[in-house]
């Protein structure tokens, strides 16, 4: 099918509808999802200057490459959603010392690793519409670069000299990794259940999200009870987060992406849109699933008719209706926290990734 | 020319002797090399069997390939040399408790992890005569695995509970990535200095060694006399490491090497016997290096002229007496601590690190 592009443009549109459905009703000006951030933006927008200085220090190296290499991933416009996780819990729990600032910034590191490392793993060329510094540098520097960003993570929660810090940022470390092995062996198998791919995306992504948040009742010194809430919060964001960001990856259009749509399904990497759309399917479409995604022998129109399957059992919507359940926890989490500036800040961050369609 | 190998056996016979001359005088009898070791073994045999049972039980996990992969590199078959220096310096140091088992396990959990990533790097094949992960499994697990390992020796270090100990770990890991950034930047450039190759291995091996040595004393909470003693220790001995394994690449037989003998020839890997030949070459011959190590034209017969210059140059003679400078060093560093079985221990690894073949 010479002629496959229109089909895609046409089913991108139906697709893209369907999010836009999910935002009815809530008197939404045009912008107002990344007005979502407004409130956490305006609540750290001083520490924040603190991380990106702390960043921009601690990523230097004598070793020239290494700093050009981890200037370009840290300065490509990444949302920094994170770190200001980590400052905005601070916050919440009326911390009121500098600690929280290298820990956003270690945060931020070992984020920014795992996305150098991920990108070779996955052979990204395009991240937050930039090139990827693999597709720059080639994957050897990414490889090393990542490793030497972990290491710099590290030093900074040293630096801090609490344990329970340390603790915490070795176990997450090691469960990204654990996530990310984890997706690979998913990869390409159709057969993958959505308990599997929860697993997954628990660990590669949730994690993470969960210790950013979780600091900040740690350097609060907060009882037991606030720092399990946190941790909550942190995990059904990092779900829903990623939950989105799958179901983007065939609803969201690569203009405003900042990556190419439609490069799971290219990679066969087994998201929820496509476990759904696989269950719910005929045999027939079922067979054409293994063929694209476990054989991995794509045409041309494939993706259209993927598209057009996932949108026949309301694939996505579900994805989205999946990560809307998540957001309603991670706001749960918040109750037991008083109102504030702080609170309706982390309440705009679970509606901003619920909402987002970038 | 197409009866290339012929000359290349003999060729790698000149060398091999030139490396036996390394030994004359010193009465050593056939396999007089590995009992260098024998003391070092003796001393921490008991200490050694607890380090590996702590790596089995740490580089488990709930993911599969990750524990298949890990158990692949960790049990082919290595010398587990740097746990036992930590192991060795923590018992001349007169060290009673069992900190320095976790440690020693933490060191070669990093060194582990470096290993798999520069197999990945180096898209080798071979190490230490198995096949390389990243041959089995393919660079994306190697990655990944790689950095659960790291995460790991984090965790272990944590558990030990001295920021100390997380301190010097963090730098060295930082370190070590440097040091791999450099290799990358030195590769294929003929013009590297000696002094530059320096900078390169004392980063990615001899900060390792050093560490190793240097938690013998933290542990054990000696004065900073013998704490950078036995940091010059294994400063010194990861230096003469590196010059001899790299003059190995040219001088060893594949069949005692473990390796692909040549390999760094192959891939353009600028080393000390290169840089030297290269210094002391005509025009005519560094055309040739960089023809075969810049540009990357290699044929047949180039691995067997790049043998007969740097013989002709006595360039692995000299490197294997640079590697003997630092072994002097070694020993000196050594002359604080008072005579008895550790010291001897720590002796022996010197001349064996100095004599090895393999």
């Amino acid at each position: 099918m010479l002629d496959g592009a229109a089909p895609v443009v046409k089913l991108r549109g139906l697709v893209v509808g369907s999010v836009v459905r999910l935002e009815q009703g809530k008197g939404k000006k045009p912008g107002g999802r990344d007005n979502r951030l407004e409130l956490l933006h305006g609540l750290v927008a001083e520490d924040l200057r603190d991380v990106n200085a702390v960043i921009l220090e601690r990523m230097k190296s004598p070793v020239v490459l290494i700093s050009e290499l981890a200037g370009h991933i840290i300065s490509s416009g990444g949302k920094r959603l994170r770190p200001m996780l980590t400052l905005a819990s601070a916050k919440m729990c009326g911390y009121a010392g500098r600690r929280h600032v290298n820990l956003a910034a270690c945060i931020e590191f070992i984020h920014t690793a795992t996305l150098l490392h991920d990108d070779v793993v996955d052979d990204s060329e395009l991240r937050r519409g930039s090139a990827t510094a693999n597709a720059v540098w080639g994957n050897k520097p990414s490889v090393l670069v990542g490793d030497f960003l972990f290491s710099r993570a590290f030093q900074l929660s040293v630096d801090d000299g609490s344990l329970k810090v340390l603790d915490i940022l070795a176990s997450t470390s090691a469960i990204l990794a654990e996530g990310e092995v984890m997706q690979l062996m998913t990869s390409n198998d159709t057969s993958t259940s959505e308990a599997a791919y929860l697993d997954v995306i628990t660990a590669k992504t949730a994690a993470l999200f969960r210790s950013a948040c979780q600091l900040g009742a740690v350097v609060a010194s907060r009882p037991s009870s606030e720092e399990e809430a946190l941790k909550a919060l942190g995990l059904n964001l990092g779900i829903l987060y990623q939950l989105v960001d799958d179901a983007l990856d065939y609803a969201g259009r690569s203009d405003t992406l900042g990556k190419n749509s439609g490069d799971d399904f290219r990679e066969g990497k087994i998201t929820l849109p496509v476990v759904l759309a696989y269950r719910r399917g005929s045999e027939e479409e079922r067979s054409f699933w293994r063929r694209a995604m476990e054989e991995g022998e794509q045409r041309e129109e494939d993706f259209g008719h993927a598209l057009e399957l996932l949108e026949k059992h309301g694939a996505l919507a579900d994805s989205f209706e999946r990560a809307r359940h998540y957001g309603a926890m991670a706001r749960d989490a918040l109750g037991l926290f008083p109102d504030g500036e702080a609170k309706r800040a982390l309440l705009g961050v679970v509606d901003f990734c619920v909402e987002r369609d970038k």
